[in-house]
């Protein structure tokens, strides 16, 4: 089968490689449907963070299941079915505690030795705690809704996630920094699933503006640093906001989180920290912070917003700016590393 | 009157000083009763942070009403009042959202120019927002609660927030890190008050751990650092608590705190992290924890904590482990200092 290979910061190849296979009772095979990039297939792409050379790319995807071990028995062959970024019994205490993310039997697909979803095919182990079946299968799903239920692979949970851990609710005012797929999907999912009345976008590219919009931002803020944060503070009678997402993880996207804080709010941080090592700890204890961090376990949203999905109420595919066949993956990593595009599917 | 004064760090001394006045309509004088010594006190007595040579000392006092200012309403000359360690109108936005440590018109009780809590009387500005009268007066109460009320005013409500923070409620399992007064009313708080079932108490002081058995603690851990958190990881299963009070600040302090704590878990840090500035945040992240932190609003618990007091419920006075006139307070300051004792009252 083919998949994309990550070879080194700035290239991304697709190549040849063993064909996904079962290799453990446990196990089911995907022929992907659909698949796309991720803005932390970025940190790698960009150099920012190591990965090794060979290995392959993409945690991302649907598609139909092809075969399934002996001991697996919540999905069938010829099942649509979505997979979380990374698989997870789902039966140890931390999943138990919704915390699939911290699986002792977890894993991310594309780590070293793993099937990447930007390919044909994926070995996908634990799939009875990990794939969820699209119910009604593709037959009576159709193609168009497949963008959306590829969104609920990462961004969407992981947007929603911020907006959970950042305490969000009906009638809340929350603030969202990041404007990539993550943070376009925190606004999503405080809108149009936790009933938030008010959501600060921060984004100065059209493009974004655009989708945030769609997705129910009531204000945008273009402005950055200490200017947004004045921004925000203008449109919260100088109090700043109760609910922050941090979807971006680095020094100056923390700073304007703590600088738009309410005193007492809460901060839910999904933006991986690859560049935000230490995070000064006293004004935090001095504003009464309520910080909240975590990879989302998107394998505990999943049903939920699956059923949204296919009921027609939730609708995450405008953040898919481009499509492009999986031979086509690097110009996509250009592309979404120019921040030309916000998100690019492989189809 | 007479007062300590801070001239140097390890010199505290007791000077006569200009009698506490009404200075605004809005304050009243306390003569005071009952102080003592706090922890936070040694940070500069220690040089560890700076503090204005002159200033007065001690923010924690229980009094008498002597005299108040034409619009104070709530408190009558008379009245046996316990005073949080800082001052707020209690009607500001921040103070409505039980954040009184945030006040727009807050201040802390021996900041410079103010009077402090280790002296004969203090002017208490915005008193109908800060003090609380104790139904019946010193008549009904009687002279052997004063120490039990005098530990409100700061370290019982600071250490019930922290168990308030780490998100302790009726039948939780919590780890408090801290041995002082702080960490001992958090188990007080812990248990007497949010109903947890478990409270592991990391001290090796045995004057200390038998009040951690008055306040019930459940478990003590006598080592520290990666030791006493293997200790705590023994007790749950290896999975870590869901509840930690960190009451230190200090960067061992945090490594046990995030090291003990079970994906997932919340942290309430009370601690000032003076010697904290920057938190590690990619453990935090992986783990899953959330992170309150917070300058105990004291006003806010004071109600609850004072009717508790007097029906006899609650009883702090076990952290008082010496009683000193002011006169002696220097040596109240090198017995703490020292370790040798845990909380010093003046009386």
């Amino acid at each position: 089968m083919r998949a994309a290979v990550y070879q080194a910061a700035g290239l991304v190849v697709v190549e040849e490689v063993p064909d996904a296979t079962l290799g453990s009772a446990t196990d089911a095979v995907v022929r992907v449907l659909r698949s796309c990039i991720c803005g932390s297939d970025l940190w790698a792409y960009r150099g920012i963070i190591q990965r090794t050379p060979g290995s392959r790319l993409g945690h991302e995807f649907i598609g139909i299941v092809e075969s399934v071990g002996d001991e697996v028995t919540s999905v069938s062959v010829g099942d649509l079915v979505v997979a979380p970024f990374q698989w997870s019994d789902n039966t140890c205490p931390a999943c138990r505690d919704g915390l699939q993310t911290s699986c002792v039997n977890g894993g991310t697909f594309g780590a070293p030795g793993t099937d990447g979803g930007q390919g044909e095919a994926v070995r996908v182990p634990q799939a009875d705690g990990t794939l969820v079946a699209v119910p009604g299968g593709l037959a009576e799903v159709g193609e168009g809704l497949l963008p959306a239920l590829l969104g609920l692979t990462d961004i969407v949970a992981t947007g929603l996630h911020g907006a959970v851990l950042a305490g969000v609710g009906a009638g809340s005012t929350v603030a969202v920094i990041g404007d990539g797929a993550v943070g376009l999907c925190a606004v999503l999912g405080a809108r149009n699933i936790l009933g938030a009345e008010r959501v600060i976008l921060m984004s100065s590219h059209p493009d974004r503006t655009a989708v945030g919009r769609i997705f129910g931002a009531t204000d945008l803020i273009t402005t950055r640093g200490a200017e947004g944060v004045a921004a925000v503070r203008e449109l919260t009678d100088g109090l700043g906001v109760r609910h922050v997402v941090e979807a971006v993880g680095t020094p100056s996207s923390w700073e304007m989180a703590i600088g738009m804080a309410r005193d007492g709010a809460s901060i839910g941080a999904v933006g991986v920290p690859h560049t935000m090592p230490q995070l000064p700890l006293f004004e935090p204890f001095i504003h009464h912070l309520r910080i909240s961090l975590g990879i989302a376990p998107g394998r505990r949203y999943l049903p939920d917003l699956i059923s949204r999905v296919t009921a027609g109420t939730l609708d995450p595919s405008p953040v898919f700016d481009a499509t492009l066949p999986l031979a086509r993956v690097a110009e996509g990593y250009a592309a979404m590393s120019a921040r030309q595009s916000i998100k690019v599917m492989l189809a």
